[in-house]
This record gives structure tokens, C-alpha cells and sequence, in this order.
């Protein structure tokens, strides 16, 4: 069949609108039709050329949400018609690490997905005859997409589309390390570095599970309403403080319970750390680092009882944790709609990435 | 009253063996006979002016078994008789530390011990009229010493204080990370990196919670032999292999569950920590690091899920969690006599520092 993508044909260059070629689903392979698709700054980062392992050309997009339109053989756990969720982090439920009960980092797919093909170790799009490449086990700026069936979540009909389609990355690794990794309990201190996109749904995640103190750190002050909105306690630009780390111990009582950072900047992931309390502060690093940038801390940080981790996907199990939050969207115990700033049809995507690198967007979504 | 003790008069210059004068308990303090007591590497730390916080003159040493010889007002809970081994983490049991119910690090008198002093913010010893500083809450290397309280761990009286002594650093510090800090699950795979004085009482410890492989890293191969005693599986010379991180996670068939490091060495504590298993491999740096070194990773190996964590004293809280191992080695779980390689007069102390030194030793006990 054919599809509308928007195709990254080479690093560093604007998407391209074109009609590509798709085949069907293969044995427990689903054929989803895209129904909108949020822009992340992973995308970005692959399509400016920063990622080295990035493979062009190829259809970017890892957070969508649409409709099963065909199933390949042996498919059982979706049927045609169910509303689902791409997930670049799938769940096989039978790999050591799905096993293990400790890590949402499924291996099942794993090699393939990072050489952008399917499972069987072949392409499903091409253009003009030649194979073009899938990203993130996803592409999601084509209309339609092949998955394998472990690698989407069904959730339920009555959510729309486009708000869902943020719970495929932004929403889930934002409250998903409050709720799966870091494991916050009512009551506690927590900073949050960074009130991007995934900073503010660490925000909302924290006042979900009443968490006291909600303070929020960012180097631009008009982040602070957009904080506040989601439930921010307390503010802080740490270019109006001497030592920002200082400031927060004294803010929080002798150091944070749980800090975040949604940075990606490896000084910030320091003093994340360091904001933590003696004896048991817990630090989660979502943000990604760029390539080659290392953190590090005095030993002393750890060995007086501060722990350093972690978070992918918020640590969600994809199938099994993903539909429950589209369901907290639902019941009103998280919100999604105010963070989606812009919607735009699929042939102005290349938009939505000059409106994110202007930091003019918390999130643009593309409808198809 | 009088007590001989071995006094640090100066940094780098051997103890001096005298008689010092002592003032009785005041309240909440009790007056302990000591037995016998470790050296430990500590010790030697701040005898060698390594520790920028040393104070001289002081009675060093923090490994002690002793019994209650006098009780100032309001002591409850021990008494006259009671076989004790002195806290250098006290546990209060009232303090935020102590009730959060996360951490062992008791703060109640955090501030005047770091300065050798009691509580009341004096100190007890003095020599020729000048007051000398206490060590770490402790100066077990004083045949009669004074404690406040909260900082002594009561324990059963058929335990031989030649061996008790070491449960009050070396052992706990090892065994409680296993117990405490690690919380090791049986079936895991783990890699102790080090194996002196604390990583042996590692790896007895993983062996007692039935972990199924232990593997002992160190530059020295006869602590090969030393590890295989105390339920070591495998040895790793890391000088034999090319690239150790990489050995090691081939080794345990993907990295370890768990390591540890005892060796006090940054880099080390890097390839503890990258010898883990992606998505739920803890580090727990349990080593002293020279001041000014710090550990440094790509943010990646969290963000991938290993978890980098410290341990001081074994996560142990002093009084509840000390004496339940000295019943464990009286039971026979777990070994103390073997790594008692050295037993020496109080006149003796200095050679047992050289024994250290020279790597002869894993520990020797000086008895009064």
C-alpha cells in the first residue's frame, strides 16, 4: 500500500511529504493507521545529525496513537479497531529483563530496532524502491505504520488521539519516574530541574502522588507559570542565587527527598544529586546527555547515603503501564491538553520543529 | 582515674603509650572497659594526616568490644556488667535521620563528635593537664573509655571480645551492605571488588544470603585464596584481562545484579559500577576515596537503569542491627577468627600498623 510520510532523508535537512511504499503486517505484526503524532526532542536530536548510531534515510516519530487497521498471523493480544499506542520500548513479557521484574527495558527487539528494522531484520517502507528505515521500532510521522504486536499498547476508545499520543513518550517518562522509578511517597520533598516537557509532567506526577514540597528549577522565568499550572510549590532561577545547590538544601530542610533532571545538561545532573538529602535523597536523571559528556561527584555524596539513578520510558512497562495512564488523563488525575500547545497537519511538521528549537512549544502535535 | 591508652600526640608519628587522665560519665554517658580492639585502615587514615579533619592529640581507634564498668545519670538502657561495642554511628532512635526509617545515619551528635568531642562539647581524656580529643565517638584505643549512651550497642556475653571487636566497623560495614544496603536477593550475581577486611566480610555476607555467583576482583592473587575461604565463586586478576568491565559482564552473562567496591579506588568504582546489569544493576561504593577524587560515568549507564549507591556501616543501625551479627557469627552464619590474623598487647599497637601497611594483615586486634 501506500502512505504519507514526512521522510528524513539525510541529516541536517527538512523533512520531505511523500508518498511512500508500506507493506502489510508479517506474523505478529500489526499495521497501525497513525492518527496523530507528538514532535519530541529526540527526533530533533536524530534529524540534526547529533546521534551517531541515527540511520537515514528513515521515518522519525515515537509518540503516537491511532487505529489497528490489519494483523499479521498469530496476533492475538490486538484485534483491528483497537485504539493503540507505538511504543518504543516494548514489552514481550518473556525476555530476561521483562522477567527480571525489575526493569521496563524489554530486550526482545532490541537489536533490530537499533538498525531501524523490524524483527525479521527487514523494512516495511521504501520509497521509489528503496528500503527507507523505521526509527524507533515506531515512525510515526507516516500515516500508517507496521509494529510488531509487542510493541503497542491498547488503550481505550473514548480517549482522543491527539492528547493521547503524548502519553506515548513525553507524559510517561515524566510521571512514570515519579510513579515506577522513583517510587515517590506522599509527603516527600522533590526538585525538578527543567520544566520542559517532560519537567512539568514530573511536576503533575508529583502532585498526583502528593508529594509536599514541589520545587521547580529553570534558567527561564516564564517557566514558573507554566510550573505553578501543573502544581509547582516553589521556584527557583539559579542565576538569582550565589549556590544553587546551598539554596535548595536550605530550601527543602536539609536536602531534597527526590530530585529529577530533565535537562540533559551533566552539571545539572550534579547538582541534582547534591540538592539530595544526607542519608537516603534519591536522584533520577531523564534527561539525555549529549554524546561524550560524563557526570561525576564526590564518592563521599554516595557513601553518606544519596542514590544515583535512572529513568527510561519512567521505568513504564509499555503494554502493561501505558494504558493506565491514559486512563489517570481520562479521570482527570493528570492533564495533557494545556501542554499541547500547537496542532498542525502533517505537511507543516517541519513547523513544529523550528516552534521547539525557538522553545516557542511545550509540545506540537501533528494530525494526520 | 588513670587509663593507659595509646595517644596520636601528632600526625605521621607513631602512638605513644601512656597514662592518661579520664572523667567519669556525666549523664546520659557510660565509663566502658575495653577488651580488645581493631585497627582498621581508618586508623591509619588519620594517623597518616590524610583526613584534613584530624585532630591531634586523640586517642584514636573505632573497633572496640569492651563492658560497662559505670553508669552516669539517666542511663537506661545498659547497665553495670553489660558486654557493649562502642558506635562510631550512634543511633538515637528521636533523631529526622533515625526515624525516617531509610538511613543509619544517626545525626543526634553528629556535630561534636566530628570535633572529638562528648556531646556537652568537652571531652573526657586529657594528658598533663591537656585535654585530648576522642576519635569517632570512640578511642577504643584506651583501655577504658568514655560513650555516650546512644553510641554503644549491647551484645551477648559468651562472645569473645577478641573477635566481637570487629563486628564494630570491619564486619558490619561488609556483611550490612550485603544485608542492608544491597538488600541481595538469593540466586543474584555479584562481583566484590577488593578483598581485604571489608571485602571478605562481603563476600561471607553474600554467601550467608545464598547468592549464586560471588566473584572477588583484585590486583593481589594470593587473596584469591583468602576470598575462596569465605564463599567466593570465581577471581577475577583484573592485570590478566584485557578489559575488565567487558570480563566481567560476559562472566555473569550480562553484568552483575549487584557490586561492590572496597577499595577506596575512583576508577574501580567506575567499572563496579559499568559492570552491572543493564536495567537493575547496583554499585554500592562502600571504599574511602582519597580527598579530591570524584567518580565520574556517562549519564547513560543510569538512564540505561543501573543504580550507583553508597554504603556507610553497612547501612547498620548501631544498637538494633550490630548485635544480631554477633549472634549470626555465634550462630556460625557467618566467620570473624579467620581474618584475625594478628593479636597483639596494647605495647604492640604500632607493629600492627605496619602489618597494614604492608598488606600482611587482614586485621590485627590489639587486647588491653
Amino acid at each position: 500500500m501506500k502512505t504519507r510520510a514526512a521522510v528524513a532523508f539525510e541529516a541536517k535537512h527538512p523533512l520531505e511529504i511523500v508518498e511512500v511504499d508500506l507493506e502489510g503486517p508479517r506474523a505478529g505484526e500489526v499495521l497501525v493507521e497513525i492518527k496523530a503524532t507528538g514532535i519530541c526532542h529526540t527526533d530533533a536530536y536524530t534529524l540534526d545529525g547529533l546521534d551517531s548510531e541515527g540511520i537515514f534515510p528513515s521515518i522519525l516519530g515515537h509518540e503516537g496513537a491511532g487505529v489497528v487497521v490489519e494483523v499479521g498471523p498469530g496476533v492475538t493480544s490486538v484485534a483491528v479497531g483497537d485504539h493503540v499506542i507505538p511504543l518504543y520500548t516494548p514489552e514481550c513479557r518473556q525476555c530476561k529483563s521483562c522477567l527480571s521484574r525489575k526493569t521496563n527495558l524489554c530486550t526482545a527487539i532490541r537489536t533490530t530496532q537499533g538498525k531501524g528494522l523490524m524483527p525479521d531484520g527487514t523494512s516495511r517502507f521504501s520509497y521509489k524502491g528503496q528500503a527507507i528505515a523505521h526509527y524507533m521500532g515506531c515512525s510515526t510521522f507516516s500515516n500508517y505504520t507496521v509494529l510488531p504486536e509487542i510493541a503497542v499498547a491498547k488503550i481505550r476508545k473514548d480517549a482522543p488521539f491527539e492528547s493521547a499520543c503524548y502519553v506515548g513518550c513525553g507524559v510517561t517518562t515524566g510521571v512514570g519516574a515519579v510513579v515506577n522509578t522513583a517510587k515517590v511517597e506522599p509527603g516527600a520533598n522533590c526538585v525538578v530541574f527543567g520544566l520542559g516537557g517532560i519537567g512539568l509532567n514530573v511536576i503533575q506526577g508529583l502532585k498526583m502522588v502528593g508529594a509536599d514540597m514541589i520545587v521547580g528549577v529553570d534558567i527561564n522565568d516564564t517557566k514558573e507559570e507554566w510550573g505553578r499550572r501543573f502544581g509547582m510549590t516553589h521556584f527557583v532561577n539559579p542565576k538569582n542565587v550565589s549556590d544553587v545547590v546551598a539554596h535548595l538544601v536550605e530550601l527543602t530542610g536539609g536536602g531534597a527527598d527526590y530530585t529529577f533532571d530533565c535537562t540533559g545538561n551533566t552539571t545539572v545532573m550534579r547538582q541534582a544529586l547534591e540538592a539530595c538529602h544526607r542519608g537516603w535523597g534519591e536522584s533520577i536523571v531523564i534527561g539525555v546527555a549529549e554524546a561524550g559528556k560524563e557526570i561525576s561527584t564526590r564518592p563521599f555524596q554516595l557513601v553518606t547515603g544519596r542514590v544515583w539513578r535512572g529513568s527510561a520510558f519512567g521505568g513504564a512497562r509499555g503494554r502493561t503501564d501505558t494504558p493506565r495512564i491514559v486512563d489517570w488523563y481520562m479521570d482527570g488525575k493528570i492533564e495533557i491538553d494545556p501542554m499541547i500547545t500547537h496542532t498542525l497537519p502533517l505537511e507543516r511538521i517541519n513547523e513544529a520543529f523550528d516552534l521547539m528549537h525557538a522553545g516557542e512549544s511545550i509540545r506540537s502535535v501533528v494530525v494526520f
